[in-house]
């Protein structure tokens, strides 16, 4: 079987794993309709399941039992979901895994509390750990829930607020900070942090996972762009070009900044300030054929695959001590995975 | 000094005893300018703080100390102000606290993640009281926050569903069911649930508070409604009529269609049915005498009266085995307030 499928087949089996937790979550109760339904439905839109099948990989490469891990990473795969019904908000993204966001089915004022309900409901996992993990390791989830939180909503404030001020000047050492507070924290790092601290407990330095997981992270996040430029719209699940039509700073774009001349870099001022419906069809062309012509594209993919050369190197910090098995293949296989993934 | 102002000096006191806390709760880091700053900003838009003061008051009364109560109490201020821009999104508000709304001056993007930010740093303070309160009593709170999110959350949905299916069969007992969950468990019965539970930990029934809790938080809602409509715009702070135009099911509006013909009902319901936006001054106008004519605001008037004899009847099963002084005097004078409140 070829090496990418084999990664596939595992991420589903650790998809299939967590999904009775998830569902468990969500309560049986009304109101149904305008709440736990839309929640029930959304969840049923697959994911890929990144970040429960990186917590549950790491806790049983250091050890850990599956059924100590289940819940935590229940409440990753409901956080980012929650995160994801806001973002497309804050985006004003159409298309979701392939159907329209939720606030173009339901408008946003329910999506907004069908957000807030699924964070909620994420905390709530987390909290139902005391009995399986007792109070300190629970504790220590806790905590890294705290921080990877808010460190996503800083970043997303960056770069919302980009957005919001027409920001043309964001450099890629910008765009990589952003990343690493939007993306890597509660993607990357933290699953393998809370993996592995429910597996060892206070016996393990959680921060060994931390370059790693900013390193994978990263070029996973750098992918995900190029994809919204280049990808098969089908596969893919959102609009093609979507970034371009939200003004969304990109590694693509902070490159394009410094790579064109002030004529067009003014053009495509102009044109990011206006609302998104506002932009016609001939201005978002003309800005891919911008990315495309200046290399903007091709260099991203580029750092992608650096970043994911210095992940393969923090892999050795990370989990060179574990004794190598299916776990640890996995997630040597993920690394790879971020730069050849084409969804 | 006047009963009403000797309460509104008290509520100030308790109101400066938790305004530290809720301060150093907001991190002094970047991002400022499109989240801390935000955050800062919204929380000096000074609020009448109900909810921590009853928090103190009840742990008070129970015989707590304040340097345990304090982060809980400002936690829960928090939360209400996450929810409340939240709230101003789902209902399209435009004023708050004798501003524009968050996301009018700001846009809903940042808006959305400046209430989720609020809502993980109010969990944060519930989080640090482990050193201060301990696992057991720490994890009590958390189990209350728990609860008491997830029914705002829910009363949330019931409204917003309403609005949305322009529902005009809502009954006065779908109302009140929807209050208790919208209102009366964030603002009322847990604030003293938590002051007790802080107080005297496992060693108290938390349900006493329940009823208590909820005839006083329908009377507030109530009176809120009342205010929107017939208030005073410099003192409630927020737009006069606002609700008839936010389509919002109150229960002056589900005595309204019960109280008028069908020909005026299905006026009422084309008038709902349309967007916020084309509804036009002249239907808003219409709407605003028919609750007036059909005595709709005197009927709420009376139920908010009514549910104020109830909770002080409930106060004894309450606050009763506790011995008397100013935090019980407070809380006493607080159920009298929901009624007598201009603003």
């Amino acid at each position: 079987m070829p090496r990418e499928n084999d990664f596939k087949v595992k991420l589903a089996q650790y998809r299939e794993l967590v999904l009775p937790t998830i569902a468990a979550a969500t309560p049986a109760r009304e109101p149904r309709r305008h709440l736990y339904d839309l929640i029930g439905g959304y969840l049923s839109r697959v994911g890929k399941g990144l970040r429960p099948a990186l917590c549950i990989a790491t806790c049983r490469a250091f050890g850990g039992r599956d059924e100590d891990v289940l819940k935590s990473a229940a409440a990753l795969e409901l956080l980012h979901n929650a995160f994801l019904v806001h973002d497309d908000i804050e985006d004003e993204s159409d298309f979701r895994r392939n159907e329209p966001t939720l606030h173009k089915q339901h408008g946003v004022a329910l999506a907004v509390n069908v957000g807030d309900a699924m964070n909620a409901l994420s905390l709530r996992l987390v909290k139902d750990n005391l009995p399986v993990l007792g109070g300190a390791r629970t504790w220590g989830v806790l905590q890294e829930f705290d921080h990877m939180i808010l460190e996503t909503l800083e970043g997303q404030a960056l770069e919302l607020g980009w957005v919001r001020e027409n920001n043309c000047t964001a450099t890629e050492d910008d765009y990589l900070r952003m990343v690493l507070k939007k993306t890597c924290w509660y993607s990357f790092i933290h699953p393998c942090r809370i993996g592995a601290l429910i597996a060892r407990g206070e016996g393990v330095d959680l921060d060994r996972f931390n370059r790693f997981g900013f390193f994978t992270g990263a070029a996973f996040q750098i992918q995900d762009d190029v994809l919204n430029l280049v990808g098969d719209a089908s596969r893919y699940g959102k609009e093609i070009g979507g970034d371009l039509w939200e003004g969304k700073r990109t590694l693509i774009l902070a490159h394009l900044f410094r790579s064109i001349g002030s004529t067009d870099l003014s053009r495509v001022r102009t044109l990011l300030a206006r609302p998104r419906q506002l932009r016609l069809p001939r201005d978002i062309a003309w800005l891919g054929d911008m990315v495309t012509t200046h290399g903007s594209i091709d260099y991203a993919r580029d750092v992608s695959r650096q970043l994911i050369a210095a992940a393969e190197s923090e892999f050795e910090t990370a989990y060179g001590d574990v004794p190598d098995g299916p776990d640890k293949t996995f997630i040597r296989q993920l690394v790879h995975y971020m730069v050849t993934r084409d969804l």
